[in-house]
């Protein structure tokens, strides 16, 4: 199979019980954590108090990794719906269709077929060995037309 | 409490039922894995056909991760001794005793007391969540005397 080009991965701790914030903090008093990013559930930034945590970037020495809270396509807490928590590896890929499909080759299983989420094409595979990798594109907002 | 230089983390996955070498041949077919080091058990290497992977650190794009074998501190293939398997992480530390102090005063959970392992001050806490630490010296081969 042809080459796919895959930039790196980052790990990404998704947190059931919407814990993200607290698992943030603990980072930042355990390890000396820096948060570099955060991006929370637009719904829930407006309505809520507390909002969801979809993704924040902490640098812990030179590496880097995300913590999410669990929730479902429409926002609601759902640690089913997020494969009930735990770590997954979030890779960057130019070509998700085609970085799905070279793991899938491989012995890898679909959790999600490849679709625009949060800006970015994403597609969820797990390998034989029950590690979970999103693969997403990088700074691209839209599918490329099939060749 | 002060601060605690941490050099960074890489993940390790660790694979039960002996099959780090399949989990390392999968990933360089799936994600065009480069294998840049590995680390055989002595004694396996020396006596078995198929040695105990230690560890084998794999560059996928930028990114590193290790994959290892389940074993105890006898060599032997020990899944209960390695925490089931799964995702850990390996954070370096200059001081192994000082950083696992210090997690542990924010809230982590000790699975093994700081050890020379491998050659390397080792030890391994848990945090509130589930998420195991194995903290690691960078080039320091015994433990300083406390001050």
């Amino acid at each position: 199979m042809a080459d796919v080009a895959l930039l790196g991965f980052k790990p990404q701790l998704v947190v059931p019980g919407m814990k993200a914030e607290a698992a943030v903090q603990f980072y930042k008093a355990a390890f000396g954590a820096e948060e570099i990013g955060r991006v929370t559930h637009p719904k829930r930034k407006a309505e809520q108090e507390c909002p969801l945590i979809l993704s924040a970037e902490l640098k812990i020495g030179s590496s880097l990794i995300l913590v999410s809270d669990c929730f479902d396509a429409a926002g609601e807490e759902n640690a089913a719906a997020a494969g009930g928590g735990g770590i997954a590896f979030r890779l960057e890929a130019e070509d998700v269709d085609a970085a799905v499909k070279k793991a899938v080759a491989a012995g890898a299983e679909v959790m999600s077929e490849v679709l625009e989420e949060e800006g970015s094409l994403l597609g969820k595979v797990k390998d034989p060995f029950g590690v979970v990798w999103a693969i997403a594109a990088v700074g691209k907002k839209s599918p490329e037309p099939e060749a």
